[in-house]
C-alpha cells in the first residue's frame, strides 16, 4: 500500500516541511542515506516548551514524541518528493529534555516510534537511542532527529 | 583470527543478543552500515542505576561502559549472524549520566572502547563521541550506541 | 574553487589535526561516509572549560563552536589529505554545555555551520542536531562530531 494511502486510512495529514531555523539544512543525503536535522516539538507552530516529569506527564512526552516523528516525515516528504522511496527508516535519536528524577525517556521515545511502525510497517522497523538532556533549542520538551534509506 | 576465537582466548563470554525495550529494533542496516540501538548499562539483568560523579567512581563507570560494549557486540552477533564478517565498528556514541561536576566522560567511555580493540583489532578502530547527560532510560548510569561496516 | 584556496580568501589558518584522547581514532570511513570523533572546545590547547548560560554568553560559544569546526575540518584534512575530496559535510551533532535555563542551543551551532557553508559553499549544506548537554568530557563548553561524504 502507498505510504500516503496508508496516512489517509490512518487520518493522518502530513505536515508541511520544517524550514531550519540556523544555518543548516533540514535533509542532507549520502548516497542511498538520508539525514533529515533534529526537530523540536512544537504546538501551534511555537516551540512546546517545558521539562519531563516536571512540566510534562510521559502521555504528554509521547504525544510530542510522535508530534515530532509526524514532522520528521513532512520534512522528508517535502525533501524527496515521495515517501514510497523510503526502504527504511534506519534509525531515530530522541532526545528528551528531562527533569533530573525523570527515566522513562524511552517511553516518550515510544511515541514518535510506534507512528512510524504504523506509516511505514515493516520499512519502519528502526533503531533509536532516547536519553535525557539538560535543555533543549528554545527550551522545547523533544528533539528528534532521523535517518533513512531511500531508493533513487 | 577468527573473532570468537579471540574471544575465547580472551575468556570473554558473549552474551545473548538484547532485545529492545520499545516499538523498535535491536539493529537496522543501510547497505554495509549497520546501526546498533543504545544499550543502558544493567547488572545481573536489571538496570544500573546511578550518575557518575554521584553513586559510581570513573572506573565503576568505565567496567560498565565495558560491560554494555559486550552487550552491544551480543546484539550485533545475533542480527548478523558472523562477527567475523565485521569490516570496521565505525563509531559509538557514548552518554554518560552525570552529576553536574563529573568531566570524565572520556574515560568511562573508554571502557568499551578498549574493548572493541581487544576483539576487533584493526577493525575495531573507531571514530566516537562521549558526553554527560542529564537522565538515561530507567535511571541507568551508561548508554551505548554503535555503527559498524559489515560485508554481505 | 579549491578549498584550500578560499581558506586563503578568508584568512583562515587550518589547524593541525586534533589527535584522540582515548582508546579511538578521530576518523573513521565506511564506503564514502566518514565519521569524525567528537572535538570539544579548546583555547591555546586547553579545554574551554564552562557552561553557557553561566560562565559563557551566547556569543562566545558561538565562537567556540566556529573554532571546533575548523579543528574538525583539520583533523578531516589531516585523515583524507585533500579537502577537496569533501563532497559533502552531511551532519553534524552539536553538544552545549548549558546551565538549566539556557536555550540558545541553535544559536551557539550557527557558528560551526555558517564556517562550514563559508568554507564548502553548497558542498556545506548539512543537517544538524543542537542541544544541551550537562557536563562535557574536561568541563568543555562543547563538543561537535562530524559525519562527511567524500570521493575516493
Amino acid at each position: 500500500m502507498s505510504v500516503y494511502n496508508k496516512l489517509e486510512l490512518l487520518g493522518i495529514k502530513l505536515p508541511a516541511a520544517t524550514p531550519s531555523v540556523g544555518a543548516y539544512v533540514p535533509v542532507s543525503q549520502i548516497g542511498s542515506t538520508v539525514y533529515v536535522a533534529g526537530h523540536i516539538a512544537k504546538r501551534d507552530g511555537k516551540p512546546l516548551v517545558g521539562a519531563l516529569g516536571a512540566e510534562f506527564t510521559t502521555a504528554e512526552g509521547k504525544q510530542a514524541a510522535r508530534d515530532v516523528a509526524l514532522d520528521l516525515i513532512g520534512t522528508l516528504h517535502g525533501a524527496i518528493g515521495d515517501l514510497n522511496k523510503v526502504t527504511r527508516i534506519a534509525k531515530i535519536m530522541v532526545l528528551v529534555h528531562s527533569a533530573p528524577t525523570f527515566i522513562e525517556q524511552h517511553l516518550v521515545a515510544n511515541g514518535a516510534s510506534e507512528l512510524i511502525g504504523e506509516i511505514f510497517g515493516d520499512a519502519g522497523a528502526h533503531a533509536r537511542s532516547a536519553f535525557g538532556v539538560a535543555q533543549l533549542p528554545f527550551g522545547s520538551c523533544v528533539e528528534i532527529e532521523l535517518i533513512a534509506e531511500v531508493t533513487s
